[in-house]
């Protein structure tokens, strides 16, 4: 895979002089031990040093990089704060590392039109921090929403714990400017107006994980802050009672603006580390309502009710806003806080259609067991998007890969009831291997034409997302890979 | 382009006898006379005749279809009802013309996930009347509801009335089965889990007019039927002051489900055809709140307080379900209705940030009074979808040339300020001649790069949405269509 056989670059040093030439000094870092510290993203299973790493400060100096390296066919992967849990931004050998976090401006908040432009590098929370005191702010919030970058955001369409009610990355991202694998800088999505014609590009992007070309510059959907919020707490017996009352609360024709679960290893962790004083039960649930008053009123209390009747042994209301904020330090802690029971955790990012929680559950119990593997489980329930972490130790013998196995399976029981491999993680290296379960070959092939159409020389973020990559251009046939040509190219991944 | 001139079928017979061998006899129109009911869509100014209609009832007829055409390189347009308004289903000279009324069973219906998966030909209003008993429904509802496919708005990414709360076709479709131009049959998008990894391609269909598929199998999302529904019409003594009433609503961090506004002109027109008894006035707002009681309630009230704070002459609220379906009635008659003040109208589409309203209505009516011709304006207000009307008089010398060129000066008036071409009638034949006011050559050429990618023979619904298609395969370089080629292949259309 490209490496720098051909071209004018042939050493690495005329690399770092071009790349030095484009950036400044301070834009290019190539020592061994400062690489070190962007050998992996959040996932940490995987490592890779890359050959450089370039701070790029505006469109045109990544244009000219990207340039760079589309003539002399370098690989490149785009990051930002490289929280993501797939690695999705797993450097490349012999690779360029672009990293977005230098180009961090607001450029335009239009508070009119309920739309704010913003560089790439831009934290998440650092959105609705910008527009708080206008009343305003950004729905998406993952977990990582503190660190995380609006530009990786966008790559993984990440979603959080409103995602339930407001949608995921792809609902508010209304235009973008890319620079595709060759360099050209395009603008795809509306803008102001809602809806642009032509070929609807921008969800295309949204989601590709960094493989169809770099977004420099990116037009969010700000949203007014909800007259009401209401949050509560509620503790149960058992998961399936918990599930119960999603259900119900659905049924109710509620959307709640979340909903998430935490089964008893999940809350004792999260007990252990940030104490947000959760009561011990089996399952708890924090449902958040929001909108105008009268509305969150009634329906806060109809919510209420549905927990009772699904045998809550406990309800909490949140009558603050620190007591609201205490309920969801320790839902977004709940990950870092597996770190208290156990040295490593796998993390799954399924999706099952709602109506199948509860089988999916039970089973992933039935194959925690079979596996001898602790299962913690915390997810947002109201819409099917199990976050089930697999823990164990990587100085037993053996025991990563029996957790890896057992995370496996849990995958293919999702898939079984009509789910999906990830919810907001992505795919990345991590899941690849799991996507010829849930498409077939003529499906991933055609989501590869895209890949071949904006990336024929699989230089942008290479390796990534579809196990087989597909060979662009020479195809025998207009459309299918010939399958000598696949075995191939799948070595060279 | 295409025609017979390759492959075996070299004359007409024998491409009918091939039809006629996948689909009988009755699945197959030749006769001059017959055909003739096919040659346009809803866009009356364009009329070709296609080669031959075909009928198929499957997936598997669709895909056999196809393959003949693709081995063949016979162009084909599918289209369901044909309601269209920007000549998107317009048949080719020399092509098929594939037409997928027949394809009108509703396969599942999933409460419990609230979706649905139907045909292609299925009726809109089918779906919802499907599912009333029970309480759901489906949220788009384009003006055509009652006569207009699935199938059809999927291929326009279709909004209505209601899109400004609930988004277009886009936010309901969940998956799709589609035959690609060479006839393989793919999925795309989720299903009953929400998200599907990999590119989203089902995005990317929908919207796509045809150009890249045809779809055959569609799973939608079903709502449940609000709990309260309240209307009420407001009549203003200028358009002025029913945008500021607009405005004022929005501000007030309501979402209607719907705002509409009519002109004096459309007011005229719609009481002299289907009469609702609307008070004669300079505007005519409409707004439409739904959710929970509590909520409508509340909100219902700051609504009519703001329509009188903006000087509302007279206010009506719907006291029955009857009196609603009138105000709606009068609404959706609007084009229809043109018909009895002009010989002939010329519908445009354009979508304008909603605070640029004001001034582009202003606009419209400088260029109405400099063209001499009476443009009569019905539109989404919420959404600053605009559906301005020029009516004129086909038979007075030069009247539909000088229609067409104030149209056209609309348009550029839209996008001047920061509008977009379309709203959700689409590109089609009609107003592909706007798009490089919009977009530059790189972004068109990148739209493209997924036609070649899907299509490269353009033999799927070619001549539509881009001016200038883009010649593939043997291209100089990997990006740039060399401009020869460009001008070459844009005499072909």
């Amino acid at each position: 895979m490209g490496g720098r056989s051909k071209g004018d670059l042939v050493e690495r040093e005329k690399l770092i002089e071009a790349m030095e030439g484009i950036l400044g000094e301070s834009g290019v870092i190539h020592e061994r031990e400062q690489l070190r510290t962007y050998e992996c993203d959040g996932l940490m299973n995987y490592r890779v040093i890359p050959d450089l790493v370039v701070l790029p400060e505006s469109v045109e100096e990544v244009q000219r990089v990207v340039r760079v390296c589309y003539d002399e066919g370098i690989p490149f992967v785009a990051r930002g704060s490289g929280t993501g849990l797939s690695g999705g931004a797993l450097p490349v050998e012999s690779g360029i590392l672009i990293v977005l976090t230098r180009m961090r401006r607001i450029i335009e908040v239009d508070l009119e039109n309920m739309r704010m432009v913003v560089e790439p590098g831009v934290i998440n929370l650092h959105v609705s921090n910008e527009v708080a005191s206008e009343g305003y702010y950004y729905a998406p919030d993952p977990a990582s929403q503190s660190v995380s970058t609006i530009g990786g955001n966008l790559a993984e369409n990440s979603g959080g714990v409103h995602c339930l009610k407001y949608g995921f990355t792809t609902n508010h991202v209304m235009a973008a400017e890319v620079v595709l694998a060759d360099g050209t800088v395009v603008n795809v999505g509306g803008g102001k107006a809602n809806d642009a014609p032509g070929y609807e590009l921008l969800g295309t992007f949204v989601g590709s994980e960094g493989t169809l070309g770099i977004v420099t510059k990116v037009t969010l959907k700000l949203m007014k802050r909800p007259e009401s919020v209401r949050t509560l707490l509620a503790a149960f017996g058992d998961l399936e009672e918990a599930g119960e009352a999603v259900s119900g609360i659905i049924a109710a024709g509620i959307v709640p603006a979340a909903i998430e679960m935490m089964d008893a290893q999940t809350v004792e962790a999260v007990e252990r580390t940030v104490k947000p004083g959760f009561p011990q039960a089996e399952a708890i649930l924090i449902v958040e309502l929001d909108g105008p008053s009268a509305e969150v009123e009634s329906q806060f209390r109809r919510v209420e009710e549905i927990c009772r009747e699904s045998k809550a042994t406990e309800i909490r209301i949140a009558e603050s806003d620190e007591q609201r904020a205490l309920f969801w330090k320790g839902r977004k802690a709940a990950f870092a806080a597996m770190g208290s029971v156990a040295n490593d955790y796998y993390v799954q990012d399924s999706v099952v259609p709602r109506t199948a929680l509860g089988t999916v559950l039970k089973r992933i119990g039935e194959l925690s067991e079979e596996h001898g593997l602790t299962v913690a489980n915390v997810f947002h329930a109201g819409d099917g998007n199990l976050h089930p972490l697999v823990l164990y130790n990587n100085e037993n013998e053996g025991e990563g890969e029996r957790a890896e196995a057992l995370a496996g399976e849990i995958v293919f029981a999702c898939l079984e009831h009509g789910g999906s491999l990830t919810g907001e993680h992505g795919i990345g290296l991590d899941k690849k291997k799991y996507m010829p379960k849930m498409f077939t070959d003529d499906d991933m092939d055609t989501m590869q034409l895209l890949r071949c159409a904006f990336d024929p020389h699989h230089l942008c973020n290479p390796g990534k997302v579809f196990p087989t990559p597909r060979l662009c251009g020479e195809r025998p046939g207009p459309w299918k890979m010939h399958p000598i040509q696949k075995a191939g190219l799948a070595e060279m991944f």
